[in-house]
């Protein structure tokens, strides 16, 4: 078949529609298809209503290659995604007697009844000359079939199932379609704005063919991808290599990972390589720092725990600040703020501290715009300090800080210059 | 207009095609619209390219009432959905200086810059004679237009704004187009499992009609929400009252708020109403409650602050437990979770003190099962504990815990019996 295909994944669920669910198994298999090189042009949602599912597939049959459909396999009468499907081929639906006894086993083996409801042997019928994909984690089969040109794969509804049956069924049957893989990198950054990095790289962007060059903006962080086409992974992964690198010289240590978890993460592992001890006392991040690394398996390896200390006396009784130093600069102060993390660095025994103190607003102090606020990092030898402003919102003022935090940390234990200007804007 | 009026949801952007991310929005939207008494019959997703999305909207337009795109409205090359729409129905693209000026005041105040750059005035441009959305939330502004019958509404992609988007300025338009009035309650729930109170409710959800009853699982609580057709919105609201009335009759006080934003602002009413403050001490949630009561405005009137005591030897040296209490009971035990509840208490000088003590996994301590988290409320006069068992993985149980600490406080400062079986479970 002409390369590369493409595919339309079709979602077959009034609930769906109805937004009770949502559409994972769309997100999923996109995912799955373009790591096999199967470029997705559309995903549509449709109820379980018979025209309007004809309509779809005729749609879907005239601008994809490949129609993969979720759900409406099963036994209750909504379930019509099959005789639809065949319908539109012109394929007849027939049983099998082999399904048919899959599912009174599956029955009497997992629910442990010979009480299989009759309906449920609706699902035994598949159209002619298809391929059938079993169902080892549900009762209803899939298949696949190919008519007209035009590949059909229909699999079940329920996350689990359809996963599973994608990773076991589907995708061995579409690898044969197809010669090229696709290999991505992720590039992750944190401290400079989409517009900014998209501006600075659109030169590269538009040269780009092959590997292309895409930037996704998530949570107040960038994500760069590089992702290549070729006859084999390796192959595929070596072109994406000079790109990497040219964006690594183009942008330099904003780039707190490659394919990374989370900020949170990278900081972690530094730590754990570095067997070093981290702490926080938070007063306008109010516990988001110690949340986002607590999240973590491993944290408490070198997480030793952390204050949020909200109110003045709290900082002057739990983490021990000097009243004089409040009363001389105010809570939302370059002292206050390296002082919290000296602070806390002692009563921790950490090895590094980080601190935040400010405005995550709507109310402001008087002295200083909404959205100002104060990160430091104290380590042994010396405390670092920066200074946020503007903001976009108390959650988004609070999230850039609790990342401006773990990244002074990451440059910290990398060796990097701690203070950046970036994060000044 | 005719009535039910129906919509298509045209979701635009290649990371959703991509499987980066899972389209939200239209779950949002459609549950919004079904609220609102408008049918949805399709979810289009397409990507940042302008044939394709010219196609999906020729089809989109044939077949619904309504068009609701998503994303596609940034200041970058690929964000080109009003271009597409507008040429769609012959509309020219006009330029607003007054969203200009909107966007040049947010960079000034929130970021703190004068230097936007160019790309983001292409955000200035929307098509002629089109309601503006303002956004106050992020940058672009959405739009909405009539033309050929057919009403058409942009809206931003992030889901923050998105959401708040669609309630403050697409839901009183669409409410504009149609007769009915549709009203809804909500009825927000923790502690119990969607199947039981399912199960519980069936027959009220069949024998109901209009009202309706829905059931929403959510992080850990459950939502019902009860939804009313009329001609006025007294009317409408009349409806729900007895439904209401019932549920609380058959359900008690695990409901813990009607309309409520969240769990957390609930305490957060309730520690203002009685001029109480509250503080934490966290082991396994690690700042998860303290992060989400600093999540709401105003947290600073009500939450002194919170320790993170991750370590045991933080637990000793900045709380204050007794160490032959943990030598006695180990770190994850009834006496240390009291002791520290209590111990936080004084040392923050607080009315009420909630404390976490657990196992989030994956790892266990080699006697407590995974998933075992001691919780405690600390007051005046008593000290409270709860344990909870099983799981569902550490991000589950984290989240579950900290649910039930809020709730125990709640429960307190409403005067109900603070312990219930249902977290026991």
């Amino acid at each position: 078949m002409k390369n590369p295909l493409s595919a339309e994944i079709l979602s077959v669920g009034t609930e769906l529609l109805l937004g009770n669910t949502t559409n994972t198994d769309a997100k999923d298999i996109s995912v799955y298809l373009s790591e096999l090189g199967i470029n997705v042009f559309y995903h549509t949602v449709v109820g379980d209503n018979p025209e309007r599912l004809k309509s779809a597939v005729s749609i879907a049959r005239n601008r994809a290659d490949i129609i993969i459909t979720t759900g409406g396999l099963g036994p209750t009468c909504d379930d019509l995604t099959k005789q639809v499907l065949a319908s539109a081929f012109g394929l007849e639906l027939i049983f099998h007697e082999e399904l048919a006894e899959e599912m009174r086993r599956y029955f009497r083996e997992t629910i442990g009844t010979n009480s299989m409801t009759e309906n449920n042997l609706q699902q035994a019928y598949l159209p002619e000359g298809c391929t059938i994909f079993h169902n080892e984690w549900g009762t209803a089969p899939g298949c696949a079939f190919e008519s007209d040109g035009v590949h059909v794969i229909m699999l079940p509804g329920p996350p689990r199932e359809c996963n599973a049956m994608f990773k076991t069924c589907a995708e061995p049957y579409l690898r044969a379609l197809s010669d090229d893989v696709i290999f991505s990198r992720n590039l992750h950054i944190v401290g400079r704005g989409e517009s900014s990095v998209e501006q600075q790289l659109r030169p590269m962007m538009s040269e780009l063919t092959n590997p292309t060059l895409a930037p996704y903006a998530k949570e107040g962080e960038l994500m760069l991808r590089v992702t290549a086409k070729a006859k084999t992974a390796a192959e595929a992964e070596a072109l994406t290599l000079p790109v990497v690198e040219r964006l690594k010289a183009e942008l330099g240590d904003v780039i707190y990972g490659i394919d990374a978890e989370s900020l949170e993460q990278v900081v972690l592992e530094r730590l754990k390589e570095g067997s070093m001890k981290l702490c926080t006392a938070e007063s306008c991040t109010g516990g988001m720092i110690a949340k986002r690394i607590t999240d973590l398996k491993g944290a408490s390896e070198v997480f030793l725990g952390g204050a949020v200390t909200y109110s003045e006396e709290s900082k002057i009784k739990v983490l021990g600040v000097d009243p004089s130093t409040i009363a001389a600069h105010g809570v939302v102060s370059i002292e206050t703020a390296m002082e919290m993390a000296e602070c806390a660095r002692e009563l921790f025994g950490a090895d590094i501290a980080l601190s935040t103190t400010g405005l995550a607003g709507p109310e402001g102090d008087g002295s200083h715009p909404v959205g100002t606020v104060f990160v430091a990092l104290a380590t042994e030898s010396e405390t670092y300090i920066t200074q946020l402003s503007g903001g976009f919102g108390r959650s988004r003022v609070r999230n850039f800080a609790s990342s401006c935090a773990l990244d002074m940390a990451r440059r910290y234990l990398e060796g990097l210059p701690v203070i950046v200007e970036y994060f000044k804007k």
